[in-house]
């Protein structure tokens, strides 16, 4: 078990370092410090290793997004603290990174990985936001609902290169424009552009 | 002059298709209808065909945000002009939008490509915007800058598994929420957010 998982470790970092498609079976299993035997007892192939980062990471966004609502917030504040979250752990785990890039690879098939969870999972979210009276009336769920998941797909990308793109600045820097926008003003001195506790 | 914009083309499609570490220079000739010598005398290494496919986008987004700024139009007019206009090239130019994508590829050396200019011409537009007086006294241009770079390079990316992401209605989505928050009242009558001159 605890060989897997260093496996899984060490192919999310050299499919992130490489690619997917120039990733050689052997740099993976030295970086475990594992015998190739080893990594074949555990993965019969390349893409076996890359759909088990896809659902490691997918696994991980589910408990990031499963968070119980505390009592006395509003869904726009769960949203904006699960965006904070999801960007803290973007920048420093590895396996998330590559689990939310592995579904843009087009030499993969396309399947239900992280980037789809977390959209649908944005859409739940506003769809409930909207129903209580926290967004504004001149607002659609759709519209923040695209507004997010580009953006966030944004910060993703643009933060392999620069990790300033999924700092939490960064995050509340697009929260303090769009909130304004997003919910009533009765809301807006609750809501914390920052997050609250997931920091 | 004819053989190497072929070839630039062709390799646009097969980084695009197979990404640069795996594309082949046997399939960018056959799919240009070259012998592979006639590659090898316009482009000595894959490398090579991959700095002319970014700087052949590069020298496309420069025509994009080479416009005058018309009479009577507003900077931030112009912003959303040119985002409607990027994502529709996007969508149908391959070399414009790989040129895009090589901007992310880990495996080459960073660079001043295209990402990097859209980046740089944005802030230029939002700081005139702003010396204007068409921002709304409580936001700043770099707010503004971080959500339409960060939301820009998600349709980029989301589009390229799904082509809804780069249409006019998505990009309308975005400055529907966004003006609101971004421009005073007193422009916002006069903005189009399905854009003006570029449809």
């Amino acid at each position: 078990m605890r060989t897997r998982e260093t496996l899984i470790r060490s192919a999310a970092e050299v499919f992130g370092r490489e690619g997917f498609t120039r990733a050689s079976l052997t740099a993976i299993s030295s970086s475990a410090g594992v015998s190739s035997g080893a990594l074949h007892f555990h993965f019969e192939s390349k893409a076996a290793l890359a759909d088990a980062v896809e659902a490691e990471a997918l696994a991980r966004l589910l408990a990031l997004t499963r968070t119980e609502l505390p009592a006395g917030t509003s869904h726009v504040q769960l949203l904006v603290d699960v965006t904070h979250r999801l960007a803290h752990e973007l920048r420093g785990d590895v396996v998330l990174r590559t689990g939310f890039a592995l579904g843009g690879e087009l030499s993969r098939p396309a399947r239900t990985g992280p980037r789809e969870h977390w959209w649908r999972w944005v859409g739940e979210e506003l769809e409930r936001a909207e129903a209580r009276g926290e967004l504004r009336a001149e607002v659609t769920a759709q519209d923040v609902l695209t507004v997010v998941v580009a953006a966030m797909a944004g910060l993703e990308v643009l933060g392999v290169r620069d990790a300033m793109w999924l700092s939490a600045a960064t995050v509340s820097r697009i929260w303090r424009l769009l909130l304004p926008a997003v919910a009533p003003t009765a809301l807006l001195a609750d809501l914390e552009i920052d997050g609250t506790r997931f920091r």
